[in-house]
């Protein structure tokens, strides 16, 4: 599965304040930019913390988009993604909606009533891990089910992860013209963080775009 | 006085790991640039967990723009500023060492027989504030002492207290092409970050610069 992972962050590396607060990092070309990559990818995945504290729809925004996917036989937005170990996506929210398949990656010790009430809501749901949500084998039952390329929109716990797991492929992040700041805000990689071995990332390409820059990598496989 | 921050970062915002161990970000043609910088001004600014991590010494690295400097009738190296609010610098440490002036900015509640020590070791002490460093009278006094530009190196905290304060210039970004991650690990801008008003950036310039990217921004004057 090729997976790509795109976000936008401050210019001291924030995804959002100490608030967890959705702030407009980037601008209208870039939000077209990710649109762009949605329309290609089969599914976009996030974390838990962004769907709680966003909730988000990740659909194409460009309807002639969604025409292009249905020309080409595919679904009118790719699949959405969710990594939830617990299970407490909310089946209410918009990622569980009928605009999309959705998938729900959850790890052993998700309470069944959970598992059961996103069932209902229509998500299929993919256990893979006991208290935490075994990503690359959850990742290969995704790309068993027909997902051959991701795009990972965050937040910083899902990127480190994905990067953590040697699952990411290209790292595309939108730099913002602000200062967010925070010992505690959200940054592009959170997690435990890397102590030694740090990953290193070929930069492919720059890019202006609104009133910020565009860095693309690509990620050569660990040794 | 005229303030740039200076600092070089990973892709994901960080200036260290969650150990705070210095790591490799840039490459010689970016601690060329910076040497570059320090050569023009007369007063490089740390903060004391900078100090206490590193052991920075600050000085010009190049014997030839130590040189540039005495025929401008300039001392040889810029002058150093910790910011050190309860006066913990070691007076050990190479940054109170003779190779340059050393001002050691502290607040009242600095104990005397530190403040003591650090006078013994060479250092010009500038008391300001109560418990923590007020820094824009702080700055005031530098430039009061002669000091008309500054580079402010890092790190996070001090960083953000510049910003904060509506102290700072311009801010120069070398992006390095390596994920660090980790919730805990210093980035670019710590202290309590901003919550709402996030100040705005103007990107001048993006230069590719050893395996990374240098972003150049100006910081317009607060409203």
């Amino acid at each position: 599965m090729d997976v790509v992972v795109n976000a936008a962050m401050s210019a001291d590396g924030k995804l959002s304040s100490r608030r967890r607060e959705q702030i407009e990092i980037s601008g209208p070309d870039d939000f077209d930019r990710v649109d762009r990559i949605r329309r290609e990818v089969d599914a976009v995945a996030v974390g838990i913390g962004t769907v709680l504290a966003d909730d988000p729809h990740l659909t194409l925004d460009d309807p002639d988009r969604q025409q292009q996917r249905r020309d080409q036989g595919r679904p009118a937005n790719p699949a959405r993604v969710v990594v939830d170990s617990r299970g407490r996506t909310p089946p209410e929210h918009r990622i569980c909606d009928t605009a999309a398949n959705t998938y729900v990656l959850v790890a052993a010790a998700a309470p069944e009533a959970r598992r059961q009430a996103l069932r209902e809501a229509g998500a299929e749901l993919i256990v893979a891990g006991d208290n935490r949500v075994d990503l690359p084998a959850a990742f290969a039952e995704l790309e068993a089910a027909g997902i051959e390329s991701l795009l990972v929109e965050g937040g910083g716990e899902l990127i480190f992860s994905v990067i953590e797991n040697d699952l990411i492929d290209r790292l595309t992040v939108y730099v913002g013209s602000l200062v967010i700041g925070g010992r505690e805000a959200p940054t592009l990689a959170d997690g435990d963080g890397f102590a030694d071995g740090f990953p290193r990332l070929s930069l492919e390409s720059v890019e202006r775009v609104d009133d910020g820059v565009v860095l693309r990598y690509t990620v050569p496989a660990a040794e």
